[in-house]
């Protein structure tokens, strides 16, 4: 069963970055954007919870000329608790500079 | 103008649809999903206005066994306003069933 | 290790899925999509297989007026085989008409 | 007519955009997926030609720890022809660093 749901919970982190990434955002939507984000999460098979977050820092780096960017890797931070039975597991997602790469990991809460 | 006006709108609906069909929503998350996606357009330059609209009836009948489905051609509607100058311009995207597609219409509004 | 192996697996499932969902796809190019969504697949981290199918049937019945459609959860299959250390999981995705849902599902084939 | 091509040109290069953005692409890959890519673009009403181009210089870059990264806008070329009727109009999708944005535009070849 804890593998079950660290499958499950693999899934939902791929299917959350993979959705999202090219979406324009900017400060006026950063927000909403994240809160429709965790809704589709929410939403799916076991998931008990979800955080979004997108950084304020990258989003200012990547602004363009026109005041909006796409939401890119380096912008994303998640955190999403998956429960199957009694096993309870959580991932996150977070850029990491040093490997250029949006790393995904996760650890068993109880079970 | 008026072509630059039109360009400008094609991109929109194209960038549009492509970004959001796969999302998964649900009559929870429905009305956020719309503000949300209206909020990314609105974003974008030119665009003074911009409705999306979720099928209640075509996301109810395709809601899977877990409550909720992933955002098909079939349940998206959009109208998007671009300015240029004097030049306005509004788009459609709506499904034709008896063309199984997304078709997506311009009409000129003034110039 | 089976766990981190289930929760790699998911990811890649995940992302295969919401990557490629609502791409333009016809008889024309159906081959190409295939070899190309996995060759997506097959870069990422403990990938050892990836076989990907886009269902004839269902792509016929979608067919739009144009001769294409967008790629949609009926139309698509995959399998995709993970390995860490000695640890080797096979994973499914294919649409279960029954739950109007593409079914995720994992087996674990050595370890 | 020329505004009906213009609006159909603006609708495949923002498809293009928001569809590929976020593809797992590497050395490996790069030339089939801008083969597939360019096989999406040539199925959709009107076009007549589709060329796409990965930035080899841009993907050595961004090249994260594993060897590969996700497609993003500074590394996406592309140029599209629409034909309708005896209206020809060629669009064009490039990265502007000084922008930072990836910039759409077009030309008309004949009418």
């Amino acid at each position: 069963m804890i593998c079950k749901a660290c499958f499950e919970l693999g899934i939902k982190l791929g299917a959350l970055f993979h959705q999202f990434i090219g979406l324009p955002v900017g400060f006026e939507n950063v927000e909403i954007v994240e809160k429709a984000i965790e809704s589709c999460v929410k939403l799916q098979p076991f998931v008990v919870d979800a955080k979004v977050e997108i950084s304020r820092d990258a989003l200012k780096r990547n602004l363009s000329k026109f005041g909006y960017t796409t939401l890119s890797p380096e912008m994303l931070k998640a955190e999403v608790v998956v429960e199957i039975e009694n096993v309870r597991v959580k991932g996150t997602l977070k850029w990491v500079e040093e490997m250029k790469y949006p790393y995904m990991d996760f650890e068993v809460i109880s079970f």
